[in-house]
């Protein structure tokens, strides 16, 4: 049994953490704590918890979080998360960061993106960054994740396999991406309340989103190449979901059952990867409440064009699904547990 | 042609009004105020204003609003305007106060529902309520109109033919409503952004809400009888509409032919008032976008109750439509002018 | 280890019979069907099932059905499950039905509300209602469960303790009930399709509804008296979810503590009844993904009226959840087990 | 005063029709028809008509249609506008052709992507395109329009200024379309009913939506080639409205103040296109209820690509209103008349 704490309770991250990890049969929720007025249970903010976990939730102390958890769940507004990595990172604990702050290995970039200096930045060289499909044998020894963003979690899903075989452009790179709005975080800005969002639709931050050089960094370590995307997200009123609908350059000519096949090779020992056959696309109802990655491909020989549409949940591949999977590998539990 | 003022023209019922008062062929709008960082042209607020009307939105200034307007909205919020209407009063403006202000009469139970002490309790008595269906030969020479309530418009106009031909018991009305959105106003509050919302459904203040002192003055003046209802207010995943469901105490036996046949009696000259037939019932779709109140009815013989359905706008009929109707009304302009 | 089979497996409830199912460490699906042009993977159907069930969906095989299953769960639609029982009840299946075929112990009534002939009434009788909280014992040794209906669910648990305790007059029962849009099945009406749904809100069936027997004839026993109930839906733009709204007359004068601990004590061993505290009220977002049944109360000391908020997931504890509740009763499982 | 019918009047744009002519002062609605049991007050059908249009819709009656009217808007679904087109061409009756059947130049390609056998292949060539920004002059003498689609509308407004300076590729266009649900119109299949479409999102039809040959055709015209585009459309849990993002290649460098002034020179007279400044961009609930095509821009001084996004009404600039428009200028009334 693994005592686990988590910060940042309130949030949507935090609050799906609680929800997986009470499924969870080898973990015990021991510490949470968020930006509160004053110490509340937390069956007392989140009503449907009564009578199933009986924590009090308070401002974060670091003794009792070094003292109770030998887990932690760091599900922060990006900033914060440097600033308390410092002070608990010489203890035994092992930390999964849901935050940005240790993400991007170059702070010049970091700080561009996110407008704030970066606090601590001798520790953003040890940080692994999470996305098990890629680097799961440095996840188990890690001391400290960098769990993914959610529209990069989708995006390096999606376009890695046809770049590192060479059968798509490094160069020509469109994501188009849907997200709904728990994506925008429990943030009361006077554009985020319902009657503003609800039957409304728009693009935002085009070609400046703080993702961007998340994903551009994975992509190009895995192509030797300095790659430019570009990327226009949107805000869709509905809670759960990320599509994004990316269109590639081919390379070489090659057919839709060929660039499947591909996927299938490169994804096939994954548990949480979906490709899907021909004629048939994700949806975000296939992938809400779950922990999947949903891939569907087209492109016509004659055609120049490769288009790729992803799904996943953001609140579950997308951060805290992510996080626990992450859990599982560094504690040596079944990579599934408490996922399916 | 009348010149028109605006004052909490970014609100909800000031956009509305701007929206009525470009398509009346008598109304020129030419002031508009907000509470607003600075000065800033209305179609930068309102994007879809742009090229139809170019003024600029700033903070109120009496000497402006004095000089360039012959009537006045407030679209303010609650306890707002009882600190302006004594500064402008003196002047030839003519005002509708979208605001509870000046709907109660007794100064107690408003200080009770609305939590502060009146500031201008020498003007209540000279506001006239502004519903038309009621009061239209007051309206007509008003000075001051205290526009009524979003929910007390539905429940008034539902309940009062029955109670005033006696036809059900007075001390047992129980009004179960639902309303969206738009109602709450854009009020950055945590519970209000989208995702809160979304998917969700609650009720709120149960019996305690500060429309009730407004339903109960109106229903009690024209039954001689201090009235005392049960109103419980739900809140929908819609933007606008409001439905309510009534239940009543039948005092006799009648049957559904007699009592739709009372409503009709009752409203007959009125243009906004629709009396559905037997076995149909009002609709939210049906009156969004639109000025009008449908009312539907059910009862049984045998029965002791008889079962009331109510549906407005609430940014019309509930606020902004009914503003202009009384607007009309005061102006000699054709009752229905810019609201069919 | 139990085998159990599913017949309507592509409905909404059958759905979400197999998520919770999956999820069941103790059972096996063996069996799926439903009304289908040829036999299909069910995985293939929902999309999600992908590498988690690979079962062929079929049409009915009353010989597969008692060969593999040793439970079987109908989520047919009414006047389904009548035709089917009779074919299978001499085998040594248990079977839990969610229709409302044998639910109600009066055959005209029945054949008033269905408007269609009972085929089976000499089954009727042998059939137990499938609430838990009144018929556990009951259910234990069960060969046919009738599953409650969702809206009835509700209400009989939000009336009933208030009822047999005498605390409300039982000739005075007002219940407003606000469903989401799943209670109306996979069902291609013309005014089902989303821009019909989406931003309306409209009260359906008013005192006609056929789930009002249901309620009258459970409600009645309990009190020895046959009750008439007043019972509006109303149709809400989300997809799960019920909260009900009821209005009671009190009998005697009691204040807001002491019926809530009367409610408490009544319900103080159930794994899936939380009552509120004053003050706060259940909202559809804490039951919805559980199996609770959530109450909250108002009163006041000088007020003849008792208003009762009752929420509840209507696939959940309003259909298959509570179908899986008494199967675990039924099997000897733990009753809350994959319900948590 | 100007006689008009409407067949197809209990659709979508049908509905909207009626809206739009009951607001217009020199029209008057004669005739309504639609697929319908048996002859209905349009009242009925349409609740909020109640009071403000008393005419019968019926099944479409060709000499009716020729003798009481003198313009006909025909919004039927596609494939059914071609059987009758031809039985009252010979009147003098102007018509406006909200389907597809006579936009398509090449039968073939028609034929191909609707999947049907055309069946008045010599009609075609006579009928004008009618997006007014382009054939203004042909449209005013115009006996036959066909109305463009809502897709193509809002993709040809959108790409055309920059493809005939030659600022772009013709040979890269991709467009990702999202679209709000009345674009499925009125049709009860099993895919479109509300908890289907509520909280999803998918793409459907890539790269072989019916809408492609016709955005395809009208940009080729323009730029003497032709092109081929990438087109994927999205379906958005909404009611009304759609945003293209789209993403084009710059054939030479520009920067966004010089395309930006390429567009508001493009559309300098245009009544109904708004061309926002640097860093705003077109959302959807900026154009729901108008008539306006919104256009906003990004690139990069450095950055190949140039993204535009683009936002209609579905139903209005991108069907009943673009059709409302074409009928004041073959009228000869003010082009915004009822429309603004």
């Amino acid at each position: 049994m693994v005592d686990v704490g988590i910060l940042g309770a309130t949030g949507y991250a935090g609050e799906e953490l609680i929800k997986i990890l009470l499924r969870h049969p080898q973990v015990r929720i021991t510490y949470l704590s968020a930006k509160i007025d004053k110490p509340t249970p937390i069956s007392k903010i989140f009503g449907y918890l009564k009578g199933r976990l009986e924590l009090i939730c308070e401002l974060p102390d670091y003794k009792k979080i070094t003292s109770r958890c030998q887990l932690l769940f760091m599900a922060l507004p990006h900033t914060v998360s440097m600033e308390i990595v410092p002070q608990i990172l010489d203890s035994d604990l092992r930390i999964i960061d849901l935050s940005a702050d240790f993400r991007l290995k170059n702070i010049k970039t970091y700080e561009k993106f996110y407008k704030v200096k970066h606090k601590s930045p001798q520790i953003i060289k040890s940080a692994i960054y999470g996305l098990a499909e890629l680097y799961r044998e440095k996840i188990k020894q890690a001391k400290l994740i960098a769990n993914p963003g959610c529209y990069p979690t989708a995006a390096i899903l999606g376009i890695l396999p046809a770049l590192v075989t060479e059968m798509v452009e490094p160069d020509f790179i469109i994501i188009d991406a849907k997200s709904g709005f728990t994506g925008a975080g429990r943030n009361p800005k006077p554009d985020f309340i319902f009657s503003e969002v609800n039957e409304n639709l728009k693009a935002y931050k085009i070609n400046t989103h703080q993702h961007i050089p998340e994903i551009e960094q994975e992509l190009s370590k895995f192509c030797k190449k300095n790659l430019k995307i570009n990327f226009v997200p949107h805000l869709i009123p509905l809670n759960r979901g990320i599509l994004e609908t990316i269109y590639l350059k081919k390379k070489k000519d090659f057919n839709l059952p060929e660039i499947i096949s591909i996927y299938k090779r490169f994804y096939k020992k994954e548990p949480f990867i979906r490709v899907y056959e021909e004629n048939s696309f994700p949806e975000i109802k296939n992938v809400v409440g779950t922990n999947f990655c949903d891939l569907g491909f087209y492109t016509e020989t004659k055609s120049e064009f490769l288009i790729i549409v992803v799904a996943i949940d953001n609140l579950l591949k997308g951060a805290s699904g992510q996080a626990v999977q992450n859990m599982n590998i560094m504690c040596g539990f079944k990579e599934t547990e408490a996922l399916l």
